[in-house]
């Protein structure tokens, strides 16, 4: 017996889901600012919010460096994770590009690269997410599950640790737990 | 009294609904091949099946070619119409870039020039478009109304005449008589 089409779709942030992207943003701050900020910094509040006002203006422009996206390191076990849910479920990647229009190109050279086994067909580019149809959204930004109409499943980050809202998953390990179990 | 908020929303498609990319297709096409063909010869079939086979690998690649996107005539009565409608409805742009990704900074660039009014968390590149939350999605291909869960309303553009499934509009005029009367 083949197995059943999938009926249930799970969409999928990629900032701070798939692709880390503080990380880089942490890295290119200590180095320009000779800072020695780690991850702990920012726990409970956004970036721009743990750094010194006077360098608001640069940090925001980070991501839209050219080739910032390019070499974004992959988060943990969501390679391995997300090729067992698309057994089971419909995956739309779906990632707020809108904000960084220089990040297009680069974005899909990277979902190329290391999640090959997407088809392109279910990449999303968008901004506002209340336009996207999905039974869950598995994103590290809480603003974004208000509008959506399914399930928000929060994945933790340094800046959401005190969002009590919703659902939260710690790491992809917990993903496959909750989605596979 | 305020306007009441918004709440229905509408997808619109692109390519063949907004940005008149079909012409564009002929006249590379005339001049390429020194053929004269007109949009007359495309009623009911798509483009590449009214080409000589030898040259549908060429035509395919139309879309790909570096500024094919930037300079799209704007379909006739799209502005003025969308911009009644966002007084009424939640408006997003819903195109299926994802097939041409060399496409994706020229396709911003044209909805910022000709749709500047549309904000850019509107704008969504997709693939399929069975992701897209809304309760109508206006699109000149039918193929995409099979997963949607809102209303299909069909576009008419010369390849898809004589498809019979889905409410019709001809033109933005159409569009606005059907939501705005």
């Amino acid at each position: 017996m083949p197995d059943e089409l999938p009926t249930r779709t799970i969409a999928i942030d990629m900032d701070e889901v798939i692709a880390d992207s503080m990380s880089r943003i942490l890295a290119k701050y200590n180095a320009e600012f000779n800072a020695d900020l780690t991850i702990a910094r920012f726990a409970g509040i956004n970036f721009r919010d743990a750094v010194p006002a006077e360098h608001r203006s640069r940090t925001n422009e980070y991501p839209n460096e050219p080739e910032f996206f390019k070499h974004l390191p992959v988060i943990e076990n969501s390679q391995r994770v997300l090729k067992r849910l698309m057994k089971r479920y419909n995956i739309f990647i779906t990632t707020a590009a809108m904000k960084y229009p220089t990040s297009f190109t680069d974005k899909y050279e990277w979902m190329k690269k290391h999640f090959p086994f997407i088809p392109c067909n279910n990449i999303v580019f968008c901004g506002d997410k209340s336009i996207i149809a999905a039974d869950y959204l598995i994103d590290d930004n809480a603003s974004h599950f208000a509008q959506f109409k399914g399930a928000g499943i929060l994945f933790t980050a340094p800046h959401n640790i005190n969002e009590q809202r919703y659902q939260r998953v710690n790491n992809w390990l917990e993903v496959e737990a909750l989605f596979l179990r």
